[in-house]
């Protein structure tokens, strides 16, 4: 044995590969550290470069994509330790997770303190929770076996956990919807009206995860949304309100990790719901918060019932930590405007403001719905008199204005895309439209190139209960190319149910 | 875009990745199956090849890793679905997996119904279910939640879910370990012990998984263990009893799945423990099953309170499924034996065969117990008699006449190997031993070659209670060459607390 092989560290090689959040290295089965240090695949290791050490998960590897002397990074490995040139990576068995005794603790139903949801916590945050550790923990605060004082702590350490945000305002308002519908753009267009009526509103989203497009990828087609925290507080300075992407400031970040396992489990824990939209948004600084709950069948929230016992959740555990709130509970049966996909729900959104007859009415009223509950919130009026102040802004073009001066605060407004091509999918026979399945059309909305790219998705042409002839058209899709328009084209037919139709 | 561009199927390659047990495909992001499909870094795919199927986490490769019409296969994956030159890869969305609302149901601490458990069974033997999803039915399952209705039908499940051997014999013996102890290699002597007595005992043992020696790993040393079920069932027609490797013979497959994933949660939920156990046995076609559970503190189980909540369990669900059970709460303090690795533990089985007078006397006794305890469940002669009929064959040399016609019978008894290199640990000063650290041991002995170098390990040289003096022996590493006694040598320096000495 050469003496240099018994060195205990390897070569970094980026191999391109994206596990998505999971961090993870490979190894030859034959390399030293792997030998030395007993590692066998799915070792937990630590990996430690420069100063920065983070915990991994090992894949070993046998035959030629790795040399000898190299150690292969996913791209969540190579991103969180950013190998410089020359520099070589150490390896070692990681410290046991201490905090994984209370998430078993938990798993044997007991109640956790403030310390040690703060301890889960931060490990979750440092990455050094494997996925499975991470479903444990999820699945042990089900079934209402968190207590209120667990979810207030559990959402207190949550927004310790990450960067916060404070303003030099007394009343920050803000607005979440919990969500799951397509469509929905609300928040390009009561932010506006907001800022008109004097409210501070530094508004972050996020962008599509699974979806056709996030808020931010909607703002994106009509101004810059990815802005520094300076730029963002000085947008906010001159006009009362910004539409920004929140990725780029880590704000709750232990959320977008466990969201991740809940999604991949479909579980809802609802205390793990409510720590993580309230955390969100205290980390954001904000102070009052409108709290938007559509129900319907393929919404997050299903029924009246669970509306209402969430609803009361989310404001005993506001108030604990001191945020003021006010919860909407909506009509969540289907999408909330006509464009599913960047540039065609900005359209939406620019019809909205410019008050043109066509524009989709149920977008308008639902953003008229909670800006009115932005302004009682934040004590500026009352009932009547809310509803008359909002809608006057919109009516009179100033939330427009408004919307164009953030565009161009932001970095300057741009004209949405429009697809280059479209097809219209029509009724196979005359009917009533009797469902409109969520899921589906944010499939086809996807497939069509969403939100990738910016000018497609699709156009819904029909409303729940109407009633429509065969052959009218029920929904267009708008593709960037022939490729696309083909691939959605194919899984709607696949797929009849996107839209479905009762015959008369 | 070309015509073929559009086929949506993918040529495979092997690309040598061990992810363990979790089947990955590897897809490059500008790929048109990626694109049509919309799969995303760690989707769920279904991946079809020639007429078999499986469902594979996907990461996504940027870069040249993957040609443009190739998917890289895990290992996992390769063998799972074994392509023929030739064949292509196709893929879908992976249908749900329905079973999952049963789990979803049970985080919800419901009662689950026999079918629901054998759905959740079957479906984790097809590998439909992610770490993620077994992460939370473990969980689920922890903290008393199953009733003992449930353990027995997910014990059923788990037998059901697999092969399932008979036996033309009324009594067939077995007995198991609920371990975690170095050493402690009964099996190869009361096997032929109880043989001699007239008892059916077709033992199957595992190889070493994370230990530095399983049963099948040290009878290796010996004698052929990977036999066909045929050559198994000719070796116990004729000896009445074998000692073979069970991995080739698929029990209770949904145990090894399971079993992972308790290991990485750290989660030892009594429910599960025992169905696994008893699943095994009942899938092995046994009828009257002994028990060992040995307590310490660096065992399995950890206090005598737990070892009578766990036997109870124990024999009312093998009374449940039809099995006859006696289970033995024994003294797991320190390792039973002298040698830990596979050959050093085959001298061990050798000298008390041999009634050598330097044979381990806990290994023989602790042997003895569970020989009588056998003869006792099939009903041969009870108390002092069975005792004195079990130390007689022993005594008399007719057990070890016995394990070497056994090895006859599996191919030929060979001698175990004896290590090139060899080290004494020494006491740093004179003392008492006062513990003697389980893991700890375990890793020198890995990292000392074992199990995959048959002579390396480590041989005991002290007992709990003894005491030494300065620079006495406390054990010696046997190693195959210099480097891996070199890597064991290193971390027991680096470890002092292997045996833990109290200054007088």
């Amino acid at each position: 044995m050469k003496a240099d092989a018994r060195a205990d560290s390897l070569n970094p090689r980026r191999l391109g590969i994206d596990t998505h959040q999971e961090p993870v290295v490979y190894m030859r089965a034959d390399c030293h550290v792997c030998r030395s240090e007993g590692f066998a695949a799915h070792s937990r290791v630590e990996v430690r470069l420069g100063g920065r050490s983070i915990t991994a998960t090992l894949n070993v590897v046998h035959g030629e994509l790795l040399g000898e002397d190299e150690v292969g990074f996913s791209e969540a490995a190579w991103q969180l330790l950013q190998p410089q040139p020359s520099e070589r990576a150490r390896f070692a068995h990681p410290v046991p997770v201490d905090s994984m005794s209370y998430v078993r603790a938990k798993v044997y139903n007991q109640r956790l303190a403030e310390p040690q949801l703060n301890a889960i916590i931060s490990d979750v945050v440092a990455n050094r929770y494997t996925d499975v550790e991470l479903a444990a923990f999820i699945a042990s605060c089900a079934d209402g076996r968190l207590s209120r004082a667990e979810i207030t702590s559990l959402t207190r350490a949550m927004v310790n956990a990450g960067e916060r945000l404070t303003w030099p305002y007394d009343r920050v308002m803000d607005k979440h919807c919990v969500g799951g519908l397509a469509g929905n753009r609300t928040t390009m267009i009561l932010v506006p009206i907001a800022a008109c009526l004097g409210l501070i509103m530094p508004k972050t989203s996020s962008r599509a995860i699974t979806s056709p497009s996030g808020t931010a990828d909607t703002m994106e087609t009509l101004a810059p949304v990815d802005l520094s925290l300076d730029t963002l507080r000085a947008v906010v300075e001159r006009e009362g309100a910004c539409i920004a992407w929140g990725g780029a400031i880590h704000l709750s970040p232990a959320d977008d990790i466990l969201v991740r396992v809940e999604r991949a489990l479909d579980l809802d824990s609802e205390g793990q719901l409510v720590a993580s939209v309230l955390s969100k948004k205290s980390a954001a600084g904000s102070t009052h918060v409108v709290l938007d709950l559509p129900v319907g069948p393929t919404a997050k929230v299903r029924s009246q019932h669970a509306a209402l016992g969430l609803q009361r959740l989310l404001e005993q555990t506001a108030r604990a930590i001191g945020l003021k709130v006010k919860t909407l509970v909506t009509d969540g049966r289907q999408p909330v405007g006509r464009g599913v996909g960047p540039a065609l729900e900005a359209r939406d959104v620019l019809a909205v403001l410019r008050n043109e007859p066509g524009a989709p009415q149920d977008l308008r009223a639902h953003s008229l719905d909670i800006a009115a509950a932005l302004v009682e919130l934040a004590e500026v009026a009352r009932g009547d008199e809310a509803r008359s102040l909002v809608t006057a802004v919109l009516q009179d073009g100033r939330a427009l204005a408004k919307l164009e001066a953030i565009c161009d605060a932001q970095g300057g407004m741009r004209q949405p895309p429009v697809a280059t091509h479209t097809h219209d999918v029509a009724a196979m026979h005359a009917g009533r439209i009797t469902a409109i399945d969520n899921r589906l059309l944010s499939r086809a909305a996807k497939l069509a190139g969403a939100p990738h790219a910016k000018a497609a998705g699709l156009e819904l042409l029909v409303r729940l209960d109407e009633r429509v002839s065969r052959g009218q058209p029920l929904f267009r899709l708008h593709a960037e190319n022939a490729g696309d328009l083909d691939y959605a084209l194919e899984f709607v037919q696949r797929h009849p149910g996107v839209v479905q139709l009762e015959r008369h």
